[in-house]
């Protein structure tokens, strides 16, 4: 069923929208989410890092180094580097870098975006104020709630570049916004669900990137996989109570987005920060480790945010609270783990 | 943290207790109790397969077939094959032979157990009766829930030889009944938490077999991970469905023996419903796949067995569904699951 085709120029398919969409971002993430846009966009505007990355993407067709087996027909594709001409250009923006980059792009918006929509495909804090990205557009740039949206789901870019099946969630306040990007994401091989809780999935796709680091530390301390099994599933618990306290909505934390975002990041040797874990489970310090991973391990951010405002809620998350410890207190990851393994069930 | 040493002499624990307790069955679950329980009980009955196993045993210290790295002193096992002989020796008597397997030896059973607690650890479908064995145990035996227990929770028995940190779930009515067991299997290695779901946590360990067998079909076909976390978060979902229907209690089944034990089989290569799964995914026939396994795949009977109580109740559950057809409708695993992609979130 996994298709080999990764040629992203569809001309098969008769009737592109001309909703006028952009991506931030030219990580592995963002390119994803060009891939999955071109299916349905005459065109989509992409802001990419700096002057080397368009010109790669022009001369060679694809992002030379991220994805590079995906390949762009240019005449789909609008390239920038400079976000107010992509934001003025757009209807909906597609925020995608990682979570420590977006301030230094966002600082440079000075265009007019009030009636713009700024979807979230981001899955980290924003360390700059410490805080989600949802509330980050709120509170910097006074973009309210009805103008956001969170693309949420278990998607690892490199699948969706080989076009394999993958389900995404897409939460916005805004019926008409949702239908919108319903329609310029799904394809033969995106399946979009609508949701309405957007920090329900913002948060758990941020609380996600810690316990992988979690189930990392174990696996690098030699725990097997019956042990895995029973710290995901205390996750999932620990999610739910953290979700319930930070904004109590109609929610089943076992759908895709929640639970399947969780799976795919826990049980992944892929992940960056299950990988990070893994390193300080065998023993390297938390600084090395950081060190030796060319790539933002986001969850190592989100625990210290996220731990934080567990402590002002008074919200018992035992798991949480191990992975501060390591990874911000300097304690040892053996010890803490001995100790969490008999407040688990 | 895994610890090397397998040997199961547990001289250092100084006061054993005198609860009797046997086992019946002799594979690599049944292997795994009989590690747990020389923890902690002075003699622990053995009520193996045939004279061969028992003469293998009692020659080498270890079952010849399965988890053969554990070694046992022989001082602490009462062996035999014949069950009137352990049933009547102990108070408390664990099944744990393959599903299949269970009542050629039940039906030998012509002794005195009125007052005995059986404790399944079996995870399938009793095909005699196409029914569970709680409901085995009471239809064909008399013997009430009050004198049952089941064990539950994710634990590959590989791992408890190894002495890799496992939880059990132990479910009981009577709380006597739970105390005693938690007493004889909780160690260094295995913690137990109580539950009073019975029927909850028996079909759990069932239906997970038959998700298991979905999971391989799905890696069979192609599908990567993003969609097997897709499926995985659908799975406890019809799961949830079907245990609602069938026995309301208070339960979450993000819980360890419902949730976690769905992971360790659904992730795991070493789970041979998934391995039957893969087979028939890659294009084996269901017949050649089970003939080329050595082992019995639960999920296999279990799947005829839920999909009917399931039509019964009129519960929709797609996934079970789909893989009822492809096992035994004849139905092409490819097409079927193109169908169900649709209808999973």
């Amino acid at each position: 069923m996994a298709k080999k085709k990764t040629n992203s120029d569809s001309t098969l398919k008769q009737s592109k929208t001309d909703i006028a969409v952009g991506v931030l971002g030219s990580g592995s993430f963002a390119t994803a989410i060009v891939k999955m846009l071109v299916e349905n966009c005459k065109t989509v505007h992409w802001c990419v890092r700096n002057e080397f990355v368009k010109g790669a993407i022009e001369l060679r067709g694809h992002n030379p180094t991220y994805l590079t087996a995906v390949n762009f027909n240019l005449k789909n594709l609008k390239l920038t580097t400079d976000i107010n001409e992509m934001v003025t250009a757009c209807d909906i923006v597609v925020l995608a870098t990682p979570s420590i980059y977006l301030s230094d792009s966002m600082d440079k918006m000075n265009c007019e975006y009030g009636d713009k929509v700024f979807v979230s495909a981001i899955k980290g804090i924003i360390p700059k104020v410490n805080n989600i990205v949802a509330h980050y557009l709120k509170d910097e740039f006074k973009i309210g709630f009805r103008n956001q949206a969170v693309i949420a789901g278990p998607c690892h870019a490199e699948e969706v570049a080989m076009e394999r099946l993958s389900y995404l969630t897409v939460a916005t306040v805004e019926e008409e916004n949702s239908k919108k990007l319903l329609e310029i994401l799904s394809s033969d091989f995106i399946k979009v669900s609508a949701s309405k809780d957007i920090l329900g999935n913002e948060y758990s796709a941020i609380l996600k990137n810690i316990f992988a680091i979690g189930a990392g530390i174990a696996s690098g301390l030699g725990y097997g996989d019956n042990f895995t099994a029973v710290f995901v599933s205390n996750a999932i618990r620990e999610m739910e109570t953290f979700l319930e306290a930070i904004y109590e909505a109609p929610r089943d934390v076992n759908e895709s987005a929640y639970l399947g975002d969780l799976l795919v990041t826990a049980y992944s040797l892929f992940s960056r920060n299950r990988n990070l874990g893994n390193l300080i489970g065998k023993g390297y310090t938390v600084k090395s480790a950081i060190q030796s991973m060319n790539m933002v391990a986001e969850g190592y951010y989100a625990a210290d945010s996220i731990y934080k405002t567990a402590q002002e809620k008074d919200l018992k998350l035992p798991i949480i609270e191990t992975i501060y410890g390591i990874l911000y207190e300097g304690k040892n990851a053996e010890k803490q783990f001995r100790k969490l393994t008999a407040k688990l069930n």
